[in-house]
């Protein structure tokens, strides 16, 4: 039987240090503060939303909330922007996407500040996943992986990782934090030829391909850690990763569940952003 | 005996494009210049200016130079940055690196519009190539690299592609457009173990070590192409490449030579820029 790598272990671990470092700053007069601009009332937003504010009041970070009529001018969101960027209380912020079709989502994204870019959506944050620097910040996905891989004492040096998927929100900064991390990395997609003999390779798999059950045994082999980024729900309406959970497990060392592993992770690893983000200005 | 995949030739098929973009742009009035920066008087940074004025020559490009003295200010570098930026005449910039010790390097490149970015620098452009977008413009070494590819007719859809190096110019780069043209690519490093049993496993083998010979005959197999990136200077006084040539040519299907290899194709590439920049503004 494969070891669960728990989301909650690792969030609960990652907070731990998150509240630490919020004391700190308290102790020097600053309030980590998170801005939430968000235009509409998508019902997907406020789930996210609601879980982003929860876990802030539990570490001891404020929220302030920028909300829009699903209607708002550019003008208008973009002087919000203006608004957060030049606020010294907000340390990061959060912009809920897609933006509604009338509005110039590019100009938003990169009218905001990197270095209070806490969800790694601008240039500036991208290049700094892309270069292994510290600008910006990485997308919580990919880091939430990292940190459940840091959290378990898996080394990645000289280890062999296979990420499944290429998008820039996933796949990509997977790979470029993994080849920080010293692993040899391989990036696989729709166009790769049999990739289960590519999976199978691997020491540590990363699955971001965006579809239930794709990753099914044939992909795995004993002794691998594997890393489930999917969040789909099957034909009975559960909630289901990219992995075929029930096969895979018992063949791998480790494992991710969905739901609680990755996604558990990731409202920490945000709320982490913002913690870093204050600690920063006083650097 | 292994193909030879000729710099020149490559170089030369790109040229007569570039010729022809050339003159379509005359047509409209337009005439593609570029804008050379440079501070002091380097000798390899006035080897390359004869290169690429030499070429820009051949191929109707003007050539427009900012020459600085070695302890120019900050100041006055950042004017004549901005100074490219705002003439409309100047559709594309080089500015040579690394900068003497006193100037803020990152503040000029930070400065320089990615739109004029011909030599993959900014930021903008980083993220061109980590997005896969057409945002700046790719760095020209790992550029030269597909160039090559395309030019001999090598399909990378499904191939299994290796790059050896993570360099922010070359390595991730090249990783980066090899997935864009939809290999599956694994990046190697100077902490990958039994790199030969990795290398071995490619159908393309983009080598950028940085470091004389470090792929032997080991490393490869029979059916695959070997593209060199490096450029060293051996204990005889002759270039070399990063791969052994002598051991490794008779092995494999395809391999470019040093010199006469990637390097011959870059200034091309660089002046293709230009001319893609100069296009861009009438598009």
């Amino acid at each position: 039987m494969a070891k669960q790598l728990l989301g909650k272990e690792v969030a609960a671990a990652l907070n731990e240090k998150i509240k630490a470092n919020v004391e700190g700053l308290k102790a020097k007069g600053i309030n980590p503060t998170l801005g939430i601009v968000r235009v509409g009332e998508r019902p997907d937003d406020l789930s996210y939303e609601r879980g982003a504010t929860k876990r802030c009041d539990t570490l001891g970070v404020a929220v302030e909330k920028f909300l829009l009529p699903v209607d708002v001018t550019q003008e208008e969101l973009m002087a919000t922007i203006d608004k957060v960027n030049e606020d010294e209380n907000i340390h990061g912020v959060l912009i809920f996407r897609p933006l509604p079709k009338h509005l110039d989502e590019a100009a938003v994204i990169k009218a905001l500040k990197p270095e209070k870019d806490v969800d790694g959506i601008t240039d500036g944050s991208m290049v700094g996943v892309f270069a292994g620097t510290k600008q910006g910040f990485p997308p919580c996905t990919p880091q939430a992986c990292m940190e459940i891989l840091d959290h378990y004492g898996i080394d990645c040096t000289g280890k062999k990782a296979v990420v499944v998927g290429r998008s820039l929100v996933v796949g990509k900064p997977a790979a470029m934090m993994l080849i920080k991390k010293n692993a040899t990395v391989t990036i696989c997609h729709t166009r790769t030829k049999d990739m289960p003999s590519v999976t199978r390779e691997a020491d540590i798999v990363i699955v971001a391909a965006g579809r239930a059950g794709v990753v099914n045994e044939s992909y795995v082999a004993p002794g691998q850690v594997v890393i489930d980024v999917g969040i789909n729900v099957n034909d009975e309406g559960k909630l289901c990763g990219d992995v075929k959970y029930d096969t895979v497990e018992p063949v791998v060392d480790a494992i991710t569940p969905v739901p609680g592993g990755v996604g558990a992770v990731t409202t920490s690893v945000l709320v982490g952003h913002v913690v870093e983000a204050a600690m920063r200005t006083v650097e």
